[in-house]
């Protein structure tokens, strides 16, 4: 099955430390993929990137498709080299973009035809596409095209859109098998908050035998005990020698929850996007730059942090830079979020070879204070072309 | 006369090769320094500042003082540590911008009253106060309060503005030598675009007996032959020993016929502001990035440039940045931009040591297409708070 390896070094109840091994270099698990929306990690240069602590990246098909196009990215040597990122590259089926994000949208049974909201121009995508385009990315993970429901939905619904999902996946596994040389396919889990149709999904989809599974359909507004429930039943019914991906999410939280649960692998936007909003992630929780007590704070945003914002910048410069709108801040506070995202799973790693993942959980939740809830979503960067 | 020396290395024609000591560094001149508007240069750290190979930076005192204000830079430890840049700082007095930005100015005697663009707030600036204000800041070298005429004033209104110049500047003496260990304070030669009055005005200036001198009121408006003649009189009749600054200027066309012309030092916003419109600096001329002739570029932006974003990406990646508006670019093109700007003096100090600035001025100018003029003025970032 492709170029993709996954070992399992070890588990702690029923969090796991793995690696996995890709043509452009190995990932330690669990692991956080920051996202590289237009293939950029946005503010982020590759070497800001891989410095942080790295070693992959998402790139998103569906905003690669609208610009440049993914035949000037193959053109120009693939998103590797277009980007300036040698590392591992897992890419999205461009679906979920195309649900949340695009304009007239037409679901048929072949495919989905939608707009782009930059210059109205038509687009189709199919399953087969979704593999062609990410094939011209040269992608080192590929996933199949899905349908993404937004929650609630009944379970009619859900079962249509289910068994709809499970026939792309077998026409995505096809188009793979017909292109030589391509990443490895992963497959989606779908489902929605019903645990007989998730338990449904997981059999039909392992039936088709691919590289590693994601878990689609979630944070996409269910209720965080459902979320972890789901996650926990899925995780726990997915094949044990192979990775596990907990697609858009997500907040730190939610990644302790879901490795503690099983979870080998996440991406989400939060760290560049909150970033924007002068949000700054602590060991502490979250911390709202532009509030009034950080004006002559000399001290840096987390203490003994390693980041170049925390080694170098005072808290009371930082505010100053977000509240004058200086391009500066976004890099800088996007650094320092992305370190610590990839700091925590760092920890959460050496926690799990040494067996003692409860007591850094535990330790976690007592000092983290957790966001009050009634963020916007996390699961999308803002449409391009928008800083903010 | 404070911590300054200026020493002078090689003279080529009227091209100077020096050397500027200051408390925080030494400075070559011919020397180019990066605008910091609001504490940063824009978009970048001073890391990338200090790599670009710039030895010194301009701080603004009317951007510093309605945003964050002075006072709480003092507090932090002045503008050196609030923007961790530990070379030298120079900081203009603030007169500019409040003429050219600032809202319902009242002029007297006294000084200049203004009301913050950014909150109504009202503010007033006197030479006493100017002087108070790069104090707080810790500037390495301090500017005196003058009046900026736009091109063109009358005679008389030039007269006027010029004898009021003179006044504030020895009020301003008399400021900073009552503050013990301030920054080394310059004089600047107004006087129009009338040869009398700049006579006038260096005769008066030099008479005080500064640290060095600049050349204020250029790059206003006036055409270029006459900014070129006056530059050569005014840098002319100045001290050979002390070093010359020409304020606000300029294209490199500009840099290389004011060093032609006797001129030390230069500041100037294109490297930062053009990045932010999409244009980038090259020995051919500048490039502007948005042509479709660049979409499927791989080459990088210019041959054998040392900068990052030279020796990583393609312009096609960086078009292809700049046109979904990815943050990223903006700091990548300004780097870029930077490391032209200032290659540009390193290349200059060289062939005026070799006493080979005529050839080197030659070369320059058969190959560098000057940009088609009708462009914005180049004198002033962009209002605080505005990416573009």
């Amino acid at each position: 099955m492709s170029a993709l390896r996954f070992e399992l070094l070890a588990t702690d109840g029923a969090a796991r430390r793995g690696r996995l091994t890709t043509p452009h270099g190995v990932v330690d698990t669990p692991a956080f993929m920051p996202v590289g929306t237009v293939g950029a990690v946005k503010s982020l240069s590759p070497d800001d990137v891989r410095q942080a602590g790295a070693q992959i990246v998402l790139g998103n098909t569906y905003h690669l498709l609208l610009r440049p196009g993914h035949e000037l990215v193959r053109e120009l040597g693939g998103l590797h080299r277009f980007m300036g990122w040698d590392g591992p590259i897992l890419t999205d089926s461009g679906g979920f973009q195309v649900f949340s994000l695009a304009k007239l949208r037409k679901l048929s049974e072949e495919g989905v035809e939608f707009r782009s909201p930059i210059d109205g121009a038509l687009h189709f995508l199919s399953p087969e596409r979704a593999i062609e385009i990410q094939g011209a990315l040269g992608s080192d993970i590929v996933h199949p095209l899905d349908e993404c429901l937004a929650y609630p939905a009944t379970w009619a619904e859900t079962e249509r859109s289910l068994a709809l999902t499970l026939r792309w996946a077998q026409r995505s596994q096809a188009a793979h098998r017909a292109t030589a040389g391509g990443g490895a396919l992963f497959g989606i889990v779908q489902g929605g908050s019903y645990p007989d149709l998730r338990a449904r999904a997981v059999a039909e989809t392992v039936a088709l035998g691919l590289a590693g599974y994601a878990i689609g359909g979630m944070a996409v507004g269910e209720p965080k005990p459902i979320m972890r429930d789901l996650t926990e039943a899925v995780a726990g019914a997915l094949p044990v020698d192979q990775p596990r991906y907990l697609m858009g999410v997500g907040k730190p939280e939610d990644l302790v929850e879901s490795v503690a649960r099983g979870v080998d692998m996440f991406d989400c936007v939060l760290p560049t996007r909150n970033a924007r909003n002068g949000q700054c992630f602590t060991p502490d929780g979250p911390l709202t730059l532009k509030q009034a007590r950080f004006v002559r704070d000399p001290a840096p945003l987390q203490d003994g942090c390693p980041c170049y914002a925390c080694r170098r910048f005072s808290r009371a410069y930082l505010r100053h830079l977000f509240m004058v709108d200086e391009l500066l801040i976004y890099r800088l506070l996007s650094l320092h979020n992305l370190h610590f995202f990839l700091g925590l799973m760092s920890t959460m790693r050496a926690a799990i070879t040494a067996g003692t993942f409860a007591a850094f959980r535990a330790r976690f939740f007592d000092r983290y204070v957790v966001a009050p809830t009634g963020e916007p979503s996390a699961t999308e960067e803002g449409a391009a072309g928008t800083p903010k």
